[in-house]
């Protein structure tokens, strides 16, 4: 429980008595176990000073135990409901304010606190709490490689596998099978599979009717989720041939991708990243089909800070991990965008995504 | 948006000024497309009386143009920030109290709303909101349908495939990739594939070193999400043979759930029910097996209203479904389940599960 630690300095730093964690990926970092946020109310409360205590649902307390929880541990059953043990977890920890996680926290948990002890303040300490995931450890590190590296041997896969013809949706499901074929506990996100014009949103669904034809930009972003760390990665290639256009846009962006790594280091803000990214493609002949910021942290979140856009003037320090993912985007056209994963180290960044970025001509 | 009007009711009767909606299973069912849950505040506000409004993230203006939406929308953008659209939105609806979906929205929203209106009163209106979704349309029966046919086709499959030797890992594997090869949008939830003595416990994990070998017991805990629409199964089989005490425990599981058709139809409540379908295993030599409640409600979530056990006088009405999910479950020795997807009918009751029930031997 040595972690833990750390959140005690987080409720120190945010001038409130204690922290509380819902699960979700702050409590998975803390208690190093996966458990599910159901319907159920389930939370560990961690004092700046003082013992920690939990309030758990019953049919929970068997997993509860492995985690080595120290702390005073509050249950309760279906049949009873949850009233009683909130009241008793905040007569127990007799404090005046709680600050939470606001991404996590659903209502129904806050309005429960608020209902035990109607005079806690609570307050929104989601950066904070989330800030201690910003640096990743050797092990996260290692956790978000092997993400990756399954990630890309998935594309490999369905690479081999596209012809003219299949529609995006065929595509997109040899994608997803691949990804668990791999090795996935799951997808990070819902996977984008989109061809022709479809490319030019940068949301895109795949659709059923659409089929791949030759001259098609496909572009693929998608990820793994392994061992509670998501991978997220963009590649966009052109189906059995591509036009001048296409080659000049996607030249375009691979450069803008490129210098993401160039300004990359220590000390740099996020601001200076997503500047020098967007200035390559504002300096082209495609600047009015810029859409999107160059990126965002990932960890055990696909979306996480450091958000990689102008006006952020978070510093990027060493064991940070973005997504270097500038696109260009025309509708009713197509769209260009490719993500790589990057680490940053102690005296620049480096690329955890490694799959081929040269313009690539696949399908049969 | 006809559908809207139902909210309003909701605000009625709960003697509120108004209800909010948050993307998740209500939003969806509102506005008829998936928006996600991002780390942007996104809400829509349905007062009792007079014209709805939104608070929409700026980047998701696009699709929000798709839904028909008749009401003022307040959108904000990431470099701006979103109290001031909450402070504008809160001013132009002018209410009182709001009722909010306390399972799905998060303590950032509600906070900003508390924010940009500290005397707005907000309460936990989850039960009566989502409870829109317990009777079933005729379209969300063949949504679910569809989704039902997936997975017991994808369960087909596997089975073809599984053999001595295989861990349960692999065979989790194969069962996923089957769920998307049938044409899932995506797993309705982290499915359980347990073998031998890892049967026995109902949340089980799939182990990556544990090879299944004759005799074991062979459980299947998944569904196919398609559509919105979320499937939930269970299937026990035993592997290339079957000892005296796995039939006996096998048949009384299934009376069990055959019971549970017996009882089931409009005016029985949640409680009549589990006390028959846990009664057939109460009256069994295994009686000291029984670990969990017969089920509950199924639809656009894996776990919703009905909650089929004892001390729950809710009364089941035509339309309603639920999972009939009786199990007996010894620990260090293994456990049966038998999961169907029931729904109630104006006279009784009939499966929207297919899949044979009769003990079944499978590998080679």
């Amino acid at each position: 429980m040595s972690s833990l630690s750390d959140y005690r300095q987080v409720a120190r730093d945010l001038s409130v008595d204690a922290v509380a964690l819902v699960p979700g990926p702050n409590f998975n970092r803390a208690f190093k176990k996966p458990f599910m946020s159901h319907e159920r109310p389930f939370l560990a409360v961690i004092p700046a000073n003082g013992p920690e205590a939990a309030l758990v649902p019953n049919l929970e307390l068997g997993s509860w135990a492995l985690v080595g929880f120290e702390g005073e541990v509050f249950d309760w059953r279906d049949q009873d409901g949850y009233h009683a043990a909130f009241s008793a977890l905040t007569k127990h920890l007799n404090i005046r304010s709680l600050a939470v996680e606001g991404q996590v926290m659903r209502f129904f948990v806050s309005d429960a606190l608020k209902k035990a002890q109607p005079d806690l303040e609570i307050i929104d300490g989601e950066k904070a709490i989330s800030g201690l995931r910003v640096i990743k450890t050797e092990e996260d590190i290692a956790a978000l490689q092997v993400a990756i590296e399954i990630s890309e041997r998935a594309l490999a896969r369905v690479l081999e596998g596209v012809e003219i013809g299949q529609t995006e949706k065929q595509i997109e499901q040899a994608l997803v099978q691949a990804l668990f074929a791999e090795g996935a506990d799951d997808q990070a996100f819902a996977p984008i599979v989109a061809a022709g014009d479809n490319t030019a949103r940068p949301h895109a669904k795949a659709r059923a009717d659409y089929r791949v034809k030759k001259g098609d930009a496909l572009l693929f972003d998608f990820g793994a989720r392994k061992n509670g760390f998501a991978a997220d990665i963009t590649r966009t290639f052109f189906v059995g041939d591509v036009s001048d256009e296409g080659r000049a846009v996607y030249e375009t962006v691979l450069a803008a991708n490129l210098k993401g790594f160039d300004v990359t280091k220590p000390g740099v803000t996020a601001h200076d990243i997503d500047d020098a990214v967007t200035g390559v493609l504002e300096a082209s002949s495609f600047a009015d089909r810029i859409r999107t910021k160059t990126g965002h942290g990932l960890g055990r979140e696909v979306h996480e800070a450091p958000y990689i856009m102008r006006g952020n003037t978070e510093v990027m320090r060493e064991g940070m991990v973005w997504t270097n993912e500038p696109g260009l985007y025309q509708l009713d056209n197509f769209g260009v965008r490719i993500e790589d994963d990057v680490l940053v180290t102690e005296t620049g960044c480096r690329s955890l995504t490694s799959f081929p970025k040269t313009l690539t001509i696949v399908g049969r």
